[in-house]
């Protein structure tokens, strides 16, 4: 790591997912030397994001005003509940556009060995909001990992016998995908949900 | 890009080197939701480096003393002289141990087509340093591209005839390369710069 105040500068940026030692000093280096003006517009936008961004109080979701703007929005269509692990799946899956529905962000995934459990991934919250009337359809849109899994797992045992469907994002071959270099575990999952084409 | 405050941290992160609109997203996300003390870290470090680094009134690198602690530093050999591109590039020649001298940061590349000249690579201040006695050798440390060529040729165009050595760092095959991966133009370089091994 480098020394002095740059060498603080670059153990701040390396705590950032995805940025190592070497992105995090060039990155340093960059607002110290060229990207000066960079520099400045980023302190500005981070301090005004910290302080505008709270969680929406229905669905969790980071958002600038409470309820967000899913929550409050008379155009979504109150019948699905889509939930996600994290703030930014939400405009992921919303920039599909296929789905026109709401959305609980659950915040983590289950995992009892990182002491990981029901109250963390705000569970009983999900139930009291799908305890309102006019559900139909419960998405669980999280990722396909063992946290996941068991996380979906949770879920679907303890909300048993309720009247809406409970489905889940398909698992197979990603779009312009070669077998070749797809993982056995991919490819069994795709031959598992192969379905006919006409 | 995301809507609101956090597009506009998107678009400022965007901005970086290396960071694209995904990556600046994600960075964006994670910094308003788990990431929040990082968030605070980074303005503060950035705000400080920002206040503590300058330009080496003696080499231009930037640093948080000037002289900087190489130009100050009386351990340093004064009869050789390292000139590189940037300031990050002083410590990633000093870290290999190998270079015991003094520096010089030209902060650009020769390159008129973008209007490049021999002001903005502080030349003037080059021919200044190079003017002090004791000088035996200049190391041209710079990168082995068309805008590096032109700023070796023109720095050697304009010392002819001066009584030190002008070195240049040697072009060939980066350890643990692969013939097969390797560029013609790497592999000519290689070829041409061959040397006996006893």
């Amino acid at each position: 790591m480098l020394p002095g105040i740059i060498g603080e500068l670059q153990r701040a940026l390396k705590q950032l997912p995805g940025i190592g030692e070497k992105t995090a000093q060039r990155l340093a280096f960059h607002m110290i030397d060229q990207g000066r003006d960079t520099a400045v517009a980023i302190i500005d936008s981070i301090d005004r994001a910290l302080r505008a961004y709270r969680n929406c109080s229905v669905c969790n979701m980071l958002a600038e005003t409470d309820p967000c703007r899913f929550c409050s929005s008379p155009d979504r269509d109150i019948r699905q509940l889509c939930v996600v692990q994290h703030s930014s799946d939400v405009a992921l899956v919303d920039n599909t556009g296929e789905y026109k529905g709401r959305f609980f962000v659950l915040g983590n995934l289950l995992s009892p060995i990182n002491g990981i459990g029901p109250e963390q991934i705000r569970f009983p919250q999900l139930m009291r909001l799908l305890s309102e009337p006019g559900i139909e359809e419960l998405i669980l849109a999280l990722n396909p990992s063992t946290e996941g899994e068991s996380t979906i797992h949770y879920i679907v045992h303890h909300l048993q016998g309720k009247n809406y469907r409970i489905t889940r994002l398909s698992t197979g071959l990603p779009f312009g995908s070669d077998l070749e270099y797809t993982s056995p575990i991919t490819l069994a999952n795709a031959l598992q949900r192969r379905y006919p084409i006409h």
